[in-house]
């Protein structure tokens, strides 16, 4: 039987989602765990990587077991045995042919920033400070840029095996919001899938040229060139969140995250 | 010359503001760092104590010192010097007759909770989860009846040591959001003082007569036996945030926190 697990960590103390031989990853905890449960060892295979220090609000697993325990429990005998950073939110039946990492429609991915004139302790477990105010309509129009079938050779930290740096944005969005003694920042980015550190990346670019540190419309020639450097910096880990995972039939229930 | 500061801390790794001989805590780290920036000793006073595990926003503390670094300078040289979870976000010159501890007029407390089938990572470390979903409504009218001047001997942890425990909460809010998965709840009291645990005491009650485990109206009681049975239980510190502390005149910019 194939059970699919919606998972949610805190990936500061995590050498990110793949398991290691030493390093405490979110893969290797969520194996331990099964194995307990199961009292055999079990394999689990997610959507995709985060890297150390990435979040996930809505990341994506699998792993074939025999069991008597309802699908719906299982969440629960997870959880007990599971350390606190780490929580399966739903525990659901799936088909044999269910492939939680081919099968990935669409990911969604936020990195939050914000600008001030201090390191804001209470923000800064999960978002990156900014030390200029980006200008909101430059980013917008930028991200508008980025949306759609591209080449993103560019948006690719050197290393990548990926066999195609094609990839699909579905949408790019960026959101401000004013809060007491700090701007607070949202790039929103939902695609077919990413390369590695592409999304650190794509806001790394879009507060360049929000702040001025790139031009308008750069990205057009790096889509062009592929240059890494006509792009911004890439963003620090701590930002970065998988907001979630669509598959092509829903797996969750709607309501679920 | 006297200097006051606006402080942020993640309080998660301290054992509370007030100065101990064994465990970290913001007062001992903050007078580490003052002692650090003057060559001498440096006592610093703060408008209250914050229990372990409880964050800050805007704490306000003050300190008498002799230096010719310019009043809004030394917030950066705090920072170089205080750990990561500390942060002096404003810096500025005092009259000599600032006390900022029986001076300040209003503070400002938020307490966050959400309500979720699971723990959820991402937010234990700033909120504490309710397993039942509160009624709204009646949170609110409790909050009403919470507004005022009373004795709130009842709201009191005991062992507390104040003289009087009549105190004016001049407005306390409860707002409800909902976000993918969860509701969030913020419960936000003002007042002119709060006795040890008044505002996690607060918080539980509302919540609990949300939940309908204590009675709509339980409070009116509570102010006049002084019980503290009729009230719901002490929330979790993790919770809590003091948002800002207000004193007759404006020690900080508008915009500042």
């Amino acid at each position: 039987m194939r059970f699919a697990l919606k998972v949610s960590y805190d990936g500061t103390l995590f050498e990110g989602w793949q398991i290691q031989p030493n390093g405490r990853t979110v893969q290797g905890e969520l194996e331990k765990a099964a194995s307990n449960v199961f009292g055999v060892p079990v394999k689990i295979t997610g959507s995709g990587r985060t890297d150390a220090g990435v979040h996930a609000e809505g990341q994506v697993c699998m792993f074939d077991a025999q069991t008597t325990i309802p699908a719906a429990k299982l969440r629960e005998c997870f959880n007990r045995l599971l350390p606190a950073d780490v929580r399966v939110l739903k525990s659901v039946c799936a088909p044999q042919s269910f492939d939680c990492t081919r099968g990935a429609k669409r990911k969604t991915y936020r990195y939050t920033a914000y600008y001030a004139e201090s390191d804001l302790p209470l923000l800064s477990r999960y978002a990156a400070r900014i030390g200029q105010k980006p200008n909101l309509q430059k980013m917008r129009a930028e991200a508008e840029l980025i949306a759609g079938e591209h080449d993103f050779k560019a948006f690719c930290a050197s290393g990548s095996s990926a066999k195609t740096s094609v990839r699909t944005v579905y949408s790019a969005e960026v959101s401000e919001k004013k809060e007491n003694g700090y701007l607070l920042y949202t790039v929103t980015v939902c695609g077919n899938g990413f390369l590695y550190n592409m999304v650190r990346i794509i806001a790394g670019h879009l507060f360049a040229v929000g702040c001025g540190v790139k031009e308008e419309k750069s990205v057009l020639a790096a889509f062009e060139t592929g240059k890494r450097s006509l792009l911004g910096k890439t963003m620090p880990p701590q930002g970065l969140t998988l907001a979630g995972v669509e598959y092509g039939d829903p797996l969750f229930s709607a309501d679920g995250r």
